[in-house]
């Protein structure tokens, strides 16, 4: 099992970046418009593809007001479904660190490392998001390559 | 052992790519300014932080024209003295892709969280510089968190 990790720091308050977190408005501002809810505690992300839309069901196991969130795939790429995403939210130095990992990866796949990547430019946006908001959410989202 | 995995995709060709990996000029204009040779086959890359510089010794173990580039780091920060860093290309669709591994890591403290989106965004410092001829190397490189 292989896990993606990674580590932001945003000047906005935990209480925001739980917002950000939490909310179907908070979701479409840094990571896809395409974000709703599906019922049950899960939340549909998609994406327009040249061959079509695709994307991620994502049901929330666990939230705790300013500290942690915590999904699991439920539906989406093969490789995704059963992995877990979280974040944790602390306070250092006047930013609000979250650390992020997306864990359970069976094998580190060439998709896995696209994802890492994309991951990475995708918390870029949530920072923006709660320090000037404006993120850059899909379909404007920062290309990265080929793979978009 | 765990590792860091990434993959972008620049539109410049594998040779450009290999030349931003292999000449201090290229390393220079992506990772940091601070780049310099240090003989025997290794490049040593500093920073300048707050308390003072810091940086990195990589001993060029492996070159493949084009293809790959294998370092081990041989200096620096005690998590980071021992791993290896790879950057293997190929071309797809018009795009030469990196696959990055920052691999050999003893253990996921919040410091290879940090590495991790670190990378990222200096491999999209990689990809700009190939593609426009400016990166943002260090000490302009693209702020993530408190930990710079």
């Amino acid at each position: 099992m292989v896990d993606i990790l990674h580590r932001v720091g945003t000047t906005a308050s935990p209480e925001a970046v739980y917002t950000a977190l939490t909310t179907i408005d908070g979701l479409a501002g840094w990571w896809t418009e395409k974000t709703t809810e599906a019922g049950d505690d899960v939340i549909r992300f998609r994406f327009d593809r040249p061959q079509g839309e695709d994307g991620f069901d994502m049901s929330v196991l666990e939230t705790v007001p300013g500290k942690l969130v915590h999904w699991e795939v439920v539906a989406g790429p093969e490789e995704w479904v059963g992995t877990h995403v979280r974040f944790e939210l602390k306070q250092e130095d006047g930013y609000t660190v979250v650390l992020f990992r997306h864990e359970g990866w069976r094998e580190p796949v060439e998709f896995m490392y696209h994802c890492s990547t994309k991951w990475a430019t995708f918390l870029m946006s949530l920072k923006e998001l709660t320090e000037t908001g404006a993120g850059r959410p899909a379909p404007d989202d920062v290309r990265i390559s080929n793979w978009h």
